[in-house]
């Protein structure tokens, strides 16, 4: 093995120690007092299910490359544990700004796990393909941005602060998305990032779990938590069904694909996002939990042949249609059902105000996306400078390039 | 591949789309404002519980058969999320008809998910011999002659709402059985209904997850909950350790089979469904718990040699001896145990009223006994009429006729 | 196969039997109504989460050998099954002898199963050594002694009883290393005490659940809950940035070993056993879990080459470094912390109390491993005597001498 692979493995010891080191004083001179903080015993097990939707969730979520399952678990878990305590530092600097309050409490590390969905999803999409210290550079440099976002968006916009977390989605799927097309493509003949029937079934573990936990997940932050519980959970029973059911249309001889299913059941809980507590009427839940499937299967099908080719994307698992088309169609029906409704209650009397409430949505909303892809690009580039050491394109998707793999082949 | 088959196949994904119109339409006419309901943030992780059991932990217990992980885990995913849906929708129904009044909180959803345990568990008796299309229909048909049998129980023989929910793993189980015998015999070479030890190993896992849960389902419906709580888990500690025992004691050699275990373990939680609230005295509890192995383990012995082959009954996962015979234990202790507290109440000196008490539950129990096998007789034969176009024996038990399955076999 | 196995395992079931029946009698007789008991629907997620921990957590992290994993986690099911019964019970009894006050509510239950921590541990250092009859009188041995140890420690040494109950991870790994001690070496040759990639990642299923429910189990019983918690996430997720590191230096080639990651993570927990309720700066704990992990990970290197060897110890699943080391190091800090803080207050004028307090502490520290290594070193010789059949060093680590394994080989 060449010298210059096991150097970039051995820098990332001192990078973690690094880091560590800084998380550990800033702890030492400014955590506040946890002996202050109020703590609910109410949030606690709901705090529980998105910790586990994080961690163990799309851990096993992302499982999906047969020859990927240790580092697809491992990073993941490395990643939450080191982004959480970024997190916190990142919320306790702009607290020291002055730009925003916190206090550390259960909603606190709440919001810091949520945020590293975001992480967790630009991840999957250059699954394989980007080596640890390339992981923990975009997982920190996505975290400062997306704080740094979301406070635009509270700050200039009055977007409320649960409400810009819920961006997350939006956030780290375009994020990956623009990191992954720096990244050298995988020769055409590699078929090691192909799945197996048995890293499916662990996936398909993970991705029940993620399932499972949506309601817990969209509902923790929220003013009105059993709306947000109820129209999460009708919203990913529908988009469940639809994708059985498109699932079955679009493939040849009417036979399931677990690609499909994987991606389109979590599309109801993505599209509810941004709208579980605002949407009034259950139905409209319901309809966006279909157009969520439906989106995220026709884009998997479209997204794959005309539009990854040209521009030279490789979208590991798949991220853009799993959580970026959803996670759009819910920004634009939140816009859409909180005009209607201040339209209902004004009478369409007041347009002015109108327009002026779809100018701050849609603004919050491109502020969003589109500094997710400039610094996404951006990242792109310094994740692939020399220094960095990227991974050989015939090192990709393999887990013994970082793992002491006992004997033989990972479910293989 | 025969284009019969193709057609078949070609039929779900439009049986999917009326189905899910028809929740849609319901939903929009009559879904009761979610609004004005009081949300428990007690309920909601005992909810989430029953949930996780339902929908994770049978969906990996199902998992036993070497060839047919995918399909255990989707289609039990898929009939979950359709059966509660169509479940709010029966609910709404017997609401506007004026039999039962309802509410759309967390105690319904979580009343909808219970009411899946009986389409689960009927499931678990065609096992990898019905298609999804037969599925859905025997789910559809099973979920509304379940409510419309709790509805007589509830009006008619003045059964509490949450005893008759109760009934549920009886019903499943008979209904499954009463199904299952009208499907063709699969030939005696087939070797695809072997489990496997990988395969086995997921479905031990499933089990855990359902042993785990089972007090949060036996308790979040119940007046008194950690009496509930206390006697399941009580129960289910010590069918655990009699299954151990049993199964050592039965099998030549004296060594496990895990088999046993799966259906065994269980045993307690089903028989405490109907007692678990009315037991004063923990004692009767471990008692029923062991009495469920007992009767689970033989059951199992003597079912598969003496019962089944003269009734050409091919119960794949063995749901008879895991989840009728124990049910019907548990709704015999029932009744023995109300009548003996009223008797020692009463002094057994108004035996008319204890008589009339007998009556009561033992119609209760036999309504639901006969209901599920008549209807799931009339089930069986609709279900094999050629518009449904059954599965050609040789084509049993496996995954490969449903998905897509990349490149090799499943846990072989 | 010869008799005398044959015989062995039929013993077990009689033992079963015998102990189910000693329970039963004994909920007859005494066990305290549990309608009396107030029930806290705001402790039960958290009871279900170190129930969840303790069965399916550790049950599948001790699922690292190729060949045992129907044992790894049957066995582990069936001996907290019967533990739980066998805590309750000795609770019972020194509620009956007046030396301590018990009520069977969610907290005793609780208590009950984070008591079988220690049976737990100790099974992982005998791990595919000792047959079902030895592992079943080594745990209850062990529980009784562990009971009648914290009665020592809450009477004579005033430690409060929650204290004392998290000095179980200390008695069970000195205990386990004890016990396996007195056990015969597998011969050099012998492979099936390896790992293999699948059986790794399933034990890696196992770790990520017993870290996320660690914060529940340090909490469940502590007085200032949010304290327990946050210190608990904090260490345990800087124990696992440092795993990753630690991991990455002490292997050749720079590579993580999945091995190493499972100890590791954990460490932070159980270092924060003795300590989570009492520190009151974050970053006292986020150091702890730092050291916890390097002692861990330094551990694992120096018991395996310099300390095992002499002593002929063969410790299956690395309890001394996962667990003990951890342990001690939590043990010895809850000293300094309360002493320092105790000094601070009384500015050290009060020396002479400060040395009671030490007394007291180092007190409980030292009788409890004492005992646990006296009473494992007795028990060890117990269970190598002729009467329980010692299985023979050839048929170590392997599932088919216990279970009807149908066909092939598992996770080979």
């Amino acid at each position: 093995m060449p010298p210059r692979y096991r150097s970039s493995r051995c820098r990332l010891p001192w990078l973690l120690l690094l880091l560590q080191a800084l998380f550990l004083s800033r702890a030492f001179f400014a955590f506040p007092g946890a002996r202050l903080t109020y703590f609910s015993s109410e949030l606690y097990p709901v705090f529980q299910d998105v910790n586990h939707m994080v961690i163990f969730g799309f851990g096993f979520f992302l499982m999906v490359l047969r020859r990927y399952g240790f580092s697809s678990t491992g990073f993941n878990f490395l990643l939450v544990v080191l982004g959480v305590q970024c997190s916190v530092l990142v919320q306790d600097l702009l607290d020291l700004l002055g730009i925003q309050y916190s206090e550390l409490g259960v909603e606190s590390l709440a919001g810091a796990v949520m945020s590293m969905t975001a992480v967790v999803i630009s991840t999957g999409a250059v699954l394989g393909k980007a080596n640890p210290v390339q992981l923990i550079v975009m997982s920190l440099v996505e975290l400062i941005i997306f704080h740094v976002s979301r406070c635009i968006n509270s700050t200039f916009l009055q977007v409320p602060q649960n409400l810009t977390l819920m961006h997350v989605h939006l956030f780290g799927a375009y994020f990956g998305l623009a990191v992954t097309s720096r990244f050298p493509e995988p020769p055409p003949g590699l078929d090691k990032n192909r799945s197996t029937p048995k890293s499916e079934l662990l996936s398909v573990l993970g991705t029940v779990f993620v399932w499972m936990f949506w309601p817990s997940f969209n509902s923790i932050l929220a003013e009105s938590k059993w709306e947000a519980v109820l129209n999460t959970y009708l919203a990913l029973a529908v988009s469940a069904v639809a994708a059985f059911m498109l699932s079955a249309l679009t493939s040849k001889d009417g036979k399931f694909r677990m690609a499909h299913i994987h991606s389109a059941v979590l599309a109801g809980g993505v599209t509810m996002s941004s709208t579980a507590e605002i949407i009034q009427h259950p139905w409209i839940a319901m309809i966006l939990g279909l157009l969520g499937s439906v989106i995220s299967i026709l884009g998997s099908h479209c997204l794959q042949r005309c539009f990854n080719p040209p521009l030279k994307l490789q979208d590991t698992s798949g991220v853009h249609f799993t959580f970026g088309l959803p996670a759009v169609l819910g920004a634009v029906a939140a816009v859409l059902l909180q005009v209607v409704e201040r339209g209902i209650v004004q009478q369409w009397s007041d347009l002015s105000s109108l327009g002026f409430l779809i100018f701050i949505e849609v603004g919050a909303f491109c502020q969003t996306i589109s500094t997710a892809l400039i610094t996404g690009l951006i990242t792109g580039f310094i994740l692939n400078i020399k220094l960095l050491k990227a991974v050989h394109v015939s090192k990709y998707f393999d887990d013994q390039f970082y793992w002491e793999v006992s004997f033989q082949m990972i479910s293989d």
